[in-house]
Formats: structure tokens, sequence, C-alpha cells
């Protein structure tokens, strides 16, 4: 019988594969979701990020991410003196067709010796004409989108997990659920905790090199698909930080957050919230936190009692002063200890993890 | 531009084609809910059902349709007599793997001339041996959960629908949500009323001919499925009676039941329950209709107010006296009409319906 990592835990890549980060028109736009979270929290080295409106500059020039010397470039090409493994697709097309120009661009990567990497719905892999050039070339599309095959339905059984398993949950998409768990992660092993990250989505797969991509499983098994990877990850860690996906309240997607809730089982809870935002992805107006918790308590209640233990707030383009105002808000709002991890550092939030963790052992 | 019916309700087969179900096995056990289903509400005629434990009987005789006179054959040879157009697969098999005696029945169909219509997971188009003696015989296999391709995110535009929109929602799976949906709206339609069913899961869309199979729907994609069938429904009728799916604090299928409720947007929910369980099938204890109530409605909220305005109950496997009961206690513990539609007719639910809509409106 295959192991549970092999069956469920895709493993796509390795974490020593230097990266050139495709990210055209999109760095510009600072919409490079993926592109900047794999900068910020991958292992593997990145080399450059290609984006010919910004060739010349330095991800730090344009980015929040101060510190990086990644140079960007204009092309393929001019990415290949930098001696790149393979090219991570960082930027998205709508509507299923890749625009000519990308397209141009993965098959020159792929002609000049490197893998690709891609996160999007729409896989490289299932392209005749792409694959027949990575065929001939003898390089690797990984589409990390791609959900292995034959995932079970649901039964519940990570509610007997041990370790103590912590989700991210948010008041839209894009509040930072990921970034929190990393930053949540690196801290326990920071402090010689056992620790594991469990990625979700399309990005925390591409940073963590496996994980299971929630919102391309077919319905029926979400909540199977991620409770294999709680039981797995919870054997031989203290703590286990699984990434959150969308918010309960997203109606677009909403029933992926809720299988994750369901499969995962968590005892304790960190709810993501960006203080600017007053719509949701949707076009809704945004729940308050405090309408939130008692919510999601209620839904993860179905498998176990779990609480909402901090708020993480993602306070991106405000000024020191304004990002602490919203953390005093927040906490007035719901009683719990908030903070912004990216910016003032994620202890406040894994200290009351773990008194948490304490008073329920 | 393709219509949204052609694009994404995709008719699977003629509502005039003769059908023998296949059940070998099933209707013994009283386990062949996709066969009763068809049974009672399909308008296709149902000329045999195949279950070789029960040849010789008619459906009246082991189920609870009482007045079936289907004849039950021990074979698809003894079934070909009454000059069926497709075999309709009743049966369920487990991981994955065809029986090898069920494989033999399906191609023996084909090379009787029939078509096949399957609900399960395992697509039978993607099984090499029985595509090529389909195609062989020129007949057509119809795997009535593949679901229709490029679907879209959901945006919530469900909202602004004119109809007077009812979602069933339940206390578990397999509580009736189908069966009451298709009942008011038979209800609705015989007393002069515009109404549309529309199909959600496999034995619905069986019935109805099409629908979205929503629970074979990749995550992201699940609410952008069902709100095209929703706004199209609502266009053209006053009523539009949403089969439900899973419950919401059903692990296993939870994901699937939000994304329909928010995808759908219903303006009222029916809540189904079946009072003699009391696990669900996942294992865990059922929540009290009291409970559940305000969690779906607040959920429901997201999108635009919703009531749950009256609960039915499947009372199967009770006799009267305690199905009266069942429901007297139903409608003190809620303070909502309440009855089982199948025995005692969905009047009171319809009427409570459209006094809830005269007060909306």
């Amino acid at each position: 019988m295959l192991s549970v990592e092999s069956r469920h835990m895709l493993t796509y890549y390795s974490q020593t594969a230097r990266l050139v980060i495709y990210a055209e028109g999109e760095m510009t736009k600072g919409k490079a979701k993926t592109a900047e979270g794999v900068l910020r929290y991958a292992k593997n080295p990145v080399v450059a990020v290609i984006d010919s409106k910004e060739a010349g500059k330095k991800v730090s020039d344009i980015t929040w991410i101060s510190n990086s010397q990644v140079p960007i470039v204009g092309s393929v090409r001019e990415s290949l003196a930098y001696k790149p493994d393979a090219l991570l697709i960082g930027v998205a097309w709508s509507g299923g067709r890749l625009p000519a120009a990308w397209r141009a661009d993965i098959m020159e990567a792929l002609k000049s010796g490197l893998d690709v990497i891609n996160g999007l719905h729409d896989f490289l892999s299932d392209d005749e004409e792409i694959a027949k050039v990575a065929a001939d070339h003898g390089r690797k599309l990984i589409d990390v989108r791609r959900p292995p095959e034959n995932l079970p339905v649901g039964t519940g059984k990570a509610i007997d997990t041990k370790a103590m398993t912590v989700l991210t949950v948010g008041s839209d998409c894009s509040t930072g659920k990921m970034t929190v768990s990393l930053e949540l992660d690196a801290l326990a092993k920071a402090r010689g905790r056992k620790s594991q990250f469990v990625a979700t989505g399309q990005t925390g797969i591409m940073i963590h090199g496996r994980g299971i991509p929630l919102d391309r499983v077919i319905g029926d098994f979400m909540a199977g698909a991620i409770e294999e990877l709680v039981v797995e990850a919870g054997k031989d860690n203290e703590f286990v930080f699984i990434e959150g996906q969308g918010s309960i309240v997203n109606a677009s997607f909403s029933g992926v957050t809720l299988s994750l809730l369901h499969g995962s089982c968590p005892k304790a809870m960190i709810l993501c919230h960006k203080p600017t935002r007053q719509e949701d992805t949707a076009g809704f107006k945004l729940w308050s936190l405090s309408k939130l918790i008692p919510l999601y308590e209620q839904l993860a209640a179905c498998m176990r009692p779990s609480k909402v233990v901090g708020i993480a707030l993602n306070t991106y383009g405000m000024n020191d002063k304004e990002a602490a105002k919203a953390i005093t808000d927040a906490e007035a709002e719901t009683g719990l200890p908030a903070t912004d991890p990216v910016r003032f550092g994620s202890e406040k939030l894994f200290d009351a993890i773990v008194k948490y963790q304490e008073k329920i052992s």
C-alpha cells in the first residue's frame, strides 16, 4: 500500500530547484500574489523575475519585499544568464486561453532547458502543443493544481489528531491566510517546537513543494482530501498550521472553506482580515469580526469544540500608526489578541495558541 | 453565443425513452435510492427492473411504491421483451472497479441495442472496453454526473431572481430533499402556477432529464455552476424548486451544501429531516432542528434574507401514529408548519411558501 504522502500529498518539485518567476505585466500592477509569496517564503532560490515593464529594477524596488535583491529581467532569454532550473508561472490568464505571447515564452523556456511550474486551473500538460515541446526537449510540466486521483470521501477522522491543529480562516479571500500560517510555522520552529505547514492552495504548494490544491478538488472529495494530510501531519508534530482558503461568507468559494474547516477539524483558528477592505471579492459587504467569530466556531463545532484565539490583520497599505489603531480596534471589538504578523511579528498570536493549547489539554 | 441551457444545463436524454433499471441485488436490500426515485418521479416509462434476487415479482411487492406494476426480471436478456431504449444503472459499485458480472450485463445491454445511463462518479465513457462496445454498436453512454466544461466562478447574481426560489436543506444527507422539491414543484403545477424543478444530483438529473451534478463539480466552480441555472429558471417561472444536497453539518459533503446555498440565493428554505435517524452518515450526532434553522438562515443571509418556512419529515419506517407525533413534535420545537409530503401531501408546505412569498413581496 502506498503511503498517505505518496497517495495524497504529492511532492511536486525539489526545494533546491533554481526558479525564475514569470510575472509579465503583473509585478507592475502589484497583483502577482503568487510571485510575491514564492519570493518571500519558498526555500527555492529565485534567481530572477520576468516582467518586461520593470526590467532593470530589483524586486525590492517595486514590492513590499524590501530586502529582495532579485533582478527583474525583460525576457526568458535574459533570465537564462542566471542559470534557472525551472520557470514558475506567477501570472493568471482569464477565460482559459493562454495569450499567444505568454505561450511563446513558455515554449521558449522549455526549449531552453527549463521545466515549467504552473499553478492555474488550466493545465499545461493538457495543452497538446506545449506538451509536445516539453516531451521533445525532455522537460517536465508541473501542474501543481492537478489533484491526486482516487481521493476519498471525508469521514471526520482528523478529529482525533493529537497535535495542536490551527486553521487560518478569513473575513474574505486574499486576507493573508497562507502568510499567517507560514509565519506561525516558522516561529514555532524557531522556538524549537516540532511544527508543519500544510499547503492547500497553489501558492502554498509552490512554496512548500507539496500539498493539496483544494479548490481544484471535486466537491464530494474536498473534506476527504484534507483530512488525510492533517492526520499524517499531526502524528509527529506538536503544531500543524493549515493554510486556510476563501471565507465562509464569500459566495464564490465558501464551499471550499467549509470543507476545509470540517475536513481539518482544527482545535484553534486564527481569523485573518484586511481592515482596508469594505466589500468582499464577490462585491458583498464584509461581515464584522464579531459576527464572523461565532459563525466559524459554530460550524467548526460540528466536529469538535474549536475557538478563534487571535486576529491576524493584513495592514498592507497603512502606515504604522494606522496599523496600530486597526489592531487596537480589532482587539476592542473581539476581546482577542490581534496583530499584523508581517509588520509586527507573530509572537502575540503564537502565544495565544500555546495558551489555549495548555487550557484544553 | 450558446444559450445558458446548452452551456450549463446539459440535456442528458429524452424523457420519452423507455427505461429498464439495473438494480441487481439492490431492490432486495431497499437501498436502490436512484431506482426508486426514477420509478416514482421520472416522466420516462420504466418498462422493467433487473434484480435476479426478486425476479418474477412486481416493484410494488418489495418497495413503498405501492401502485407500481413494473415487473422485476432476472437479466438484461429477459428485459428486452419489454422493448426498452436504455438501461439506467441504479446500483453503485464501490472503489471505482466495476464488478465483472455487472460489466458483462452493461456490455450485453449495449450489444442488444440499448443506450446506457450512468449516474456514478466513475464514467462508463472513460472505460475503454465499454466505450468500444458502445461505439461498435452505435449506442450512447450517458454519464449524467459528468459536469459541463468551463463553468464560471460564482458572482452572487442569483440574488436578483424574481421568482420565488425555494431550496430544500437538510439535517443530513438522504433525508428527502430531492423528493420534497419534486413534490412541491408538482403541486405548484397542479395549482396552475408556473414552476420549475432544478436538479442538482444524479437521481434528480435522471428524473428531470437535465441539471447539474453539483457534487462532481470542482470546488471553485460549484457556486458558479448553480447560479446560472437558477437565474435562467427564475425568468419565466413563479416558483423555482431547487434540489438540495447534503447538510451544512455533515462533514463529508458540507462544502457542496454551502456552495449550493450561496450560489442559489434562495428566498425560502424547507428543512428536511428523518426523525428516526440519530447520527449523520459520517457518524456524528445530528443537530436539533432548532439549532439548524438559525445556522442555515445566518449563512443564507450572506446573500440576502432567507427563512426556513417549513419542515419536511421523512417518516419512512414509522406507522401513521408515530408519523403524526413526529410532525407535532417538529412543529412544537420549531414553531413552523411540518409534514411528510409523501405520506400526507405537500399542501401545508406549499401554503407556507405562498404565505411567506406574499409577506416579502
